[in-house]
This record gives structure tokens, sequence and C-alpha cells, in this order.
């Protein structure tokens, strides 16, 4: 590869790959926020759970309620099996803050 | 629990819990769609190489570069380990598909 420009490609239709990374690094971005608003408000479903009497935080029924929503609107191109593989991914990472939250709250 | 309204916590500062896991729904429902989108710019950029000769998918350099920049800009509360994991999960669904995609090319 020269490092030239791809004129044979027609132009109209091919964005460089500079410009797909940088929409990538801001889909990213994105994700991360969502990811991490999503993380303090499961935090605070704990506590109110917690207030109510109801420690536990692992709730299989509720999981696989969001699971069989987002299996119904999944656009693609991921099939349903890899899209539950990503958000099983962040459940279990939900789980393991609120433990950790947990812990932090016995050792005051 | 009788299911009565928790009268002694500040309504100012408690939302219920139907509320919050209507605020769940919602980001998942984001995340979903960010995903998607990610998931279909992942796929021009395999175009764009394989245009340009370039047919290998797995770009560890690459990686590594996105997951330094989530490093910097992770606002908690999920630890960087935990961002890694979430986007890692999300890095081999974008390549499965890649992989997925050169096998039917390969049989057109």
């Amino acid at each position: 590869m020269s490092g030239g420009f791809p004129t044979l490609l027609p132009m109209t239709q091919q964005r460089s790959i500079d410009d797909l990374r940088a929409e990538v690094d801001q889909i990213n971005r994105d994700l991360l926020a969502l990811i991490s608003r999503r993380g303090e408000v499961v935090a605070q479903i704990g506590h109110a759970k917690s207030a109510e009497g109801r420690p536990n935080h692992y709730d299989p029924a509720r999981e696989e309620q969001q699971l069989k929503e987002l299996e119904k609107i999944n656009p693609g191109p991921f099939p349903t099996a890899t899209v539950k593989g990503i958000f099983k991914e962040i459940f279990r990472a939900s789980l393991a803050l609120e433990e950790s939250n947990d812990k932090k709250q016995l050792l005051v």
C-alpha cells in the first residue's frame, strides 16, 4: 500500500478509514457515558431495594425481561445471541459494582 | 414488604424503582442502537481495508488505542478493568461479524 488516495473507489460512497474510525471513537465515548449512567441508575435501584428490605441484587427474572425486550428490537447487524452476550457482560459488571458497594457499607 | 408507598424516604431524592427501571430500559435501547451502529461502521472499515488490500480485521494496536482513550475518560462508577471487559466483548462481536461477512463473500 503506497498510502496514496484510493481514487478507484467511488468517493460518494466510500468514506475514509480515518473518518470511519473517528465515528467509532465517538460511539465509544457515547457508549461509555451510557454504560456509566446505567451503573449509577442500577446503584440507585440497589439502594431503593435495600430500603424496602430487598437486599438481593441478582434478579434473573428482571435480566430475562431486559434481554427479551432487546431481542424484540434488535435491528442488526449483530445476531441476538451476540447482543445478549454484550448485555450479560454489562449485567455482570453492575452486579459486581453492587456487591462492592455492599462491602464498602459493611466496612463503614 | 406491604407494597405500600415508602413514605419514610425523602420524595425529593428517592425515585421509585419502576421509574429507575424505565430509565435503565431506555438506556438499554440507546446502547443497542449505538452498538448496532458501531457494528455497521466497523463493517464499512472492513470493506475499506479489503479494498486497500488489507484483509485482516484483527488489529490489536487499534483496540489498544481505543481502550487507552476509554481509560482516560472513564467517569466511573465502573472500574476501568470492567469498562475494558465490556468493550473487549464488543470488539469480539465486531470481529465475529467481520469473519462471518468474509465467509458469506467466499460463498457468493
